[in-house]
């Protein structure tokens, strides 16, 4: 892997320059495209051509100095006739690379432009657990065809991957790792590691198994520079060591990696077997990709768009979310029918009622934000929940009685009825009340269900509060003011 | 650092059981001092008081066990008064790591209960940078004496942490680092390194400066091992490396360890002397930080909470959005007075508006959320803008001839009226416009203003498809139906 030349450019910026580079090119090519075309002297055509060539030459001179991560972000950044032109300019070798490298939306469309047989000539130099990265966006003979080409101890490692769920410690496992014995001394690793001639790339530790290859220890290559060659490994290994089973969940890893700071950690089957390792490159990635879902899904989108998207894609994205607002919206609509009649004598109640709906909806995110949160900590146990509710009703009361009492002030003010003004403080209290509850309840159900607390749990809770909030205040007013 | 026994159970299973038995020892402990208390019989005092002592015995024999981040996450899952039972009964030569390891509200009710002398100790215990990052809690005494306790050259680091801007690199930077000369063999940094005994936690690369400490490449851990103990280190290492500037953003750091699958990157001042280092860790408890207050920031919250902070903290972090919603909501309700006299003559208008605003405010958010996260990747140059806003009011015609005429159906199907039917189409056709206008433009000029452009969008575009909704839905009304 070739590394960045900074120079004193920090990286960010200079990667915004390759793109103001690359772009101004692909403007300079398509513009003598374009005289080209409209050219009708031949005598100038020559020249023309030769300045076209030469400006391709330079973007493929730009190009090949990039590291592949770089071209990634470029493609990302490009819309999507420039992106294929800039896509087929690529040295080929890096092609799966940089296919690992873009997000799915655009991975999409890179291999699409593709024939079987660059996908299969990019796919086959990438390792087992990148190859099952890609798995799920190759066409079905593609990948046929790739298994075959494997040999068995890779096709193995494949399969066990894609055997496992998704989010799962298999799937963030690469097969990149030096697996040693304890009977030997730091000299003859070092002379094997010398021989080896490498290792693998973010090798902290070397792995210690045993005859039957399951793991005993981790030797961390810390302890193996700077101890006498003369030591043995079972000396000097550390025999309590965070590993992870395959079958395992990804966030669970990734906490741990957080929390004890790890760089890389064994996988092991249920025989206690070394089966692969984790890299805290891939648990970066995954929790980007967590939280990146996380945003997506709270405003309504079911999954990442590229930026350039097709408007028909990006339409299938955003409907679902949108066609179960809608529905909750008419519930809440009907709702408000129901008390027409009410509205015909009083208006007023008409500008009043979103803001209880609104506060309503507000709150109870609040609430169901900080529940979801540390559900996925796991800080919330059966012990503690009784106090969790206790406190987020207490602070409901509270919420209702100061915003309550200001916002009936400010009816009373804007309509001059002391009773609209206290209806309104309290259909406030009240909506505050269901709030609360339901952003704890809500989240916890789900939790309870085994369902994501994350996914759903805002449109829900905002048509539970806007439903209740109409309903109550409207409730309230028929009773109290016709 | 102690590292955690794992044995068979996977590492997050085994620390909720670690939870639930200090639970069960305070659980115990507590209910015999309520029998002691109660106790009036003197001869049974002995024994419950060695019950007592017992379970204290037993509990301080589980902590002591304990990694201190397991430790801080029991913290972070016990209410305040049993948090301080266990805070009192952890070896206080874990206290000052543990204070670095549990989140800031938590770290507050900590620091809150020990005495300036406690605190020094465990403080004077942590390297520099971790100081750093406990600064902002510590009582200013306390810093102060902690100032005076560490030598000039940690004097001058923290000092030189602590003058930059909390979202720059030096925040995330420690010196925990081995710096070498290009002129010399593999075996003599072998040797050196055995000599020194010892390397900083997560070294995968050596330093190499010049004898003005300027930086001139970095050796990988890797070359030293693999390559024979003759070869020189200016042969060896590598002088293209991706490095950081003290001021560089924080966030772009972040971009590059994730784009170049980095474990550490040196960090230099502006002419180029090596200061520091970035590790992996501190940019992986970075991004969850961020990701952890954007959520938090979209959801109405200023800060994260204790899950059992005081009722009053928590309505002082929650005010301030409610506050900005109940004024927007304000806006937008005397938007609707303006049409109370239309309302009056056509009641099915109250029951039809949420509609109008709520889907605007949906798909205005959806288009935001993409915009905020392109500009936070740097995917959005001025060449693209214009493809992009195109896009997206593409999407915003389509969703509102569709989602409209739908709309515009079923509202003609309630209240068996034609012209109302069109004017709910015709409402939510410019509304859907309008959301995506601001959903593109509000992170774009925020973007523009160096305002961060996740903060308060949400807030804004609300308020403005709210009131647009309404304003248009019932400006329709008056002009086509009364």
């Amino acid at each position: 892997m070739a590394e960045l030349n900074a120079n004193n450019t920090p990286a960010e910026d200079l990667l915004k320059q390759h793109l103001e580079e690359v772009i101004e090119l692909l403007n300079k090519q398509r513009l003598e495209e374009t005289i080209l075309q409209h050219q009708s002297m031949p005598r100038h055509d020559l020249v023309e051509t030769l300045l076209h060539k030469q400006h391709q030459v330079a973007l493929k001179q730009k190009l090949d100095q990039l590291h592949s991560a770089d071209i990634a972000y470029i493609l990302e950044a490009l819309p999507l006739r420039q992106r294929l032109v800039i896509w087929n300019m690529v040295q080929s070798e890096l092609d799966g690379q940089i296919l690992l490298d873009v997000s799915d939306a655009v991975r999409q469309t890179l291999i699409s432009d593709m024939d079987p047989d660059e996908l299969l000539t990019a796919t086959e130099q990438l390792e087992t657990n990148e190859i099952a990265d890609l798995a799920p966006d190759l066409p079905e003979d593609v990948l046929q065809e790739l298994l075959e080409s494997l040999n068995d101890q890779s096709r193995a490692q494949l399969e066990s991957v894609l055997s496992h769920e998704d989010d799962t410690v298999a799937s963030l496992m690469d097969f990149n790792m030096v697996a040693i014995r304890d009977d030997i001394t730091l000299g003859v690793v070092l002379r094997y590691l010398r021989r080896r001639g490498n290792l693998p790339e973010h090798t902290d530790k070397l792995f210690v198994v045993d005859h039957q290859n399951a793991l005993k220890g981790v030797l961390s290559l810390k302890r193996l520079l700077v101890n006498n060659p003369d030591e043995r490994v079972s000396e000097l290994m550390s025999n309590e060591v965070v590993h992870f089973k395959l079958s395992d969940e990804a966030a669970d890893a990734a906490r741990a990696f957080e929390r004890y700071d790890l760089l890389t950690a064994p996988v092991v089957d249920e025989h206690n077997r070394l089966q692969g390792r984790i890299c805290v490159d891939a648990i970066l990635d995954y929790i980007r990709e967590e939280s990146d879902d996380e945003i997506l899904n709270q405003a309504g989108l079911l999954e990442e768009e590229d930026l350039f998207s097709g408007i028909w894609q990006s339409l299938k994205n955003r409907w679902f979310w949108l066609g179960m607002n809608l529905i909750t919206a008419f519930v809440s609509t009907r709702v408000i029918g129901l008390f027409e009649n009410t509205i015909e004598q009083i208006v007023a109640l008409a500008s009043l009622m979103p803001i209880v709906a609104g506060i309503g909806g507000n709150t109870g995110t609040q609430t169901s934000t900080l529940i979801i949160r540390s559900l996925a900590l796991g800080l919330i146990s059966p012990s503690n929940v009784r106090k969790l509710v206790t406190k987020e009703l207490g602070i409901a009361v509270l919420n209702g009685l100061v915003w309550g009492s200001l916002i009936g002030v400010v009816a009373y003010g804007l309509y001059r009825d002391a009773h609209l003004g206290m209806v309104m403080a309290m259909a406030m209290m009240l909506n505050l009340l269901v709030a609360a509850a339901m952003g704890v309840a809500i989240p916890l159900v789900r939790h309870h269900l085994k369902l994501d607390p994350a996914v759903g749990t805002s449109v829900l809770l905002t048509a539970i509060t806007d439903s209740m909030g109409f309903f109550i205040f409207l409730g309230l007013a028929t009773v109290f003011l016709i």
